[in-house]
């Protein structure tokens, strides 16, 4: 019988740094989370999170003597293979970063690091609720669209780990400006800063009073939240906002669908959160426009495991690495 | 030192069923063209085959006595791992056809069958436009688009051998009514029928003297065909069709570069004849909106292989039986 094997899985995100230390068949044994700390620059965030992760491996090691691997998940494109980011969106002066190569000066054991999406998708597939699915898809709707996809098993990196761009699927060519460059692609719909679009080219169009009258008339206070607090009080104007969210999502999925023939689409990030206002429209598009053998058999459904997936994604990583 | 391999590849289309011999580095050692006979039926249409590949695989046996495996490209669904057609769209009654165990019962050499999409993006990664390439995409553009994607090396087939449906991305979402039901997918622009389409729109407004003139008058002859000689004449509005098919296919493109990350992406079918009237309008399309990263990577490249993709493909998916 080999060694103990203990994963530590890490979810670098803009507000809060979480880790974990996961066992191999997918427990969350302990949880650390600190906030992401800028004030002294990215390299200064980046020293901090070796050396809490220098601490919980050793802390980690003398205690039980374990195999230990890491894992990391981060926002923005990742070469994994190099152990590079590409081009972290929130850390400018990051880009080509050799994470991994800065890391290991500090910690000897082997560290694997993956996009967030992906991890996202893996926690999901891991643990979640695509548990036992080969073929399946993930995304993540927040303040952007990210999103993840399994092939027989693994997660699809493409030439260079630039993969699994779901939130980039162009679905209205003329359709608003997206932070990519492209046009009406699925993240300018179907995160929060499409919502908050929506909501406020209506109000320009002089409707959603009830969502505007929750901003006190300052239309530059409203958010997706607000517009979802409108949904659950029962504003129909609020709640036509996610069905129309819905149909562009849903359209995002017909290309998902015919692409990929998945088991099931998995869908979590805070967005998600408004699932009973827009499910049934995005379904309901998928059932019309996806095509005959496909549609019949990918299942739509609600992530698991939150905040925990990106963790228990990471751990999953390392977990994999060969 | 094993057996010598010999591999038998078949390309059944809908005017002729196309069989060779191919070695295990590629290359076609013999090649049987006849026409498909549907004259007695679907069913009659497939003992010719399982008498005329009985044929060459006996007469190889006997004279070499090789190890022979067999490899079947098709157009539609298919079920590889047992074998199966799913939905053949023009063989209407061989639905959930089990072709295989059918074969199996004259030809005792193993038979693998794959979509035809797929065969030619196998055959094109093997000896064609993508040789070398492990994670690329094939798109025939004819009467329909299809295509096949391949991720680390393998064929994308997905949870029911469905996946790479490449000519049902959803492009225009109120567009023209598509084949498999849904609206404005890529099939409806990049294939003949759609190039047909938008020279028998333009002539309805009046437009397109030059091909309606070839055509004698009558728009119920127009065919791409005609469209592509009128452009090559220098016909630019003819040009022009050609040119919009371009950035149609171009917004296709961008969702395959975004989620594939691909290092090429391989285009042929007959449509791709008329390559120096739309190819730059796409890789225009590919460059103004796929993503930075992916976009600079991608190769946009016509196919080599020509009619010998489906052979060498079917070939190759037999070569790679497990």
């Amino acid at each position: 019988m080999g060694k103990e094997r203990f994963l530590i899985g890490v979810d670098v995100g803009g507000t809060n740094v979480r880790m974990g230390i996961v066992t191999p068949d997918g427990r969350i044994l302990k949880k650390i989370e600190y906030p992401t700390d800028m004030s002294g620059g990215s390299l200064d965030m980046m020293s901090e999170l070796a050396s809490r992760l220098k601490n919980i491996a050793q802390g980690l090691s003398e205690e039980r003597h374990p195999e230990i691997r890491i894992g990391i998940g981060m926002a923005g494109p990742v070469d994994q293979k190099r152990g590079v980011l590409i081009a972290p969106p929130n850390l400018p002066d990051l880009h080509e970063f050799p994470l991994r190569e800065f890391l290991q000066k500090e910690i000897s054991f082997p560290i694997v690091i993956e996009n967030d999406a992906n991890a996202f998708t893996l926690g999901e597939g891991w643990m979640g609720a695509a548990r036992g699915s080969l073929h399946y898809c993930g995304i993540t709707l927040g303040t952007g669209v990210g999103g993840g996809i399994v092939v027989a098993g693994k997660i699809l990196h493409g030439a260079e780990g630039l993969g699994g761009e779901v939130g980039h699927m162009v679905l209205i060519p003329e359709g608003p400006l997206c932070g990519c460059g492209g046009r009406g692609c699925l993240e300018v719909y179907a995160s929060s800063i499409g919502i908050r679009r929506m909501a406020l080219e209506a109000i320009e169009r002089g409707k959603g009073e009830r969502i505007l009258k929750k901003c006190g008339g300052d239309s530059g206070k409203v958010t997706s939240e607000v517009v979802f607090e409108a949904a659950s009080e029962g504003d129909h104007f609020a709640q036509k906002i996610f069905n129309e969210m819905g149909r562009y999502l849903g359209l995002g999925l017909v290309n998902l669908v015919n692409l990929f023939n998945p088991e099931k689409i998995v869908i979590g990030g805070k967005v998600s959160g408004a699932w009973d206002y827009f499910i049934e429209s995005a379904k309901a598009v998928v059932q019309e426009r996806a095509m005959k053998g496909q549609r019949e058999r990918v299942e739509i459904v609600r992530a698991e495991c939150g905040d925990d997936a990106g963790i228990l994604g990471a751990g999953y990583t390392a977990l994999k690495l060969e």
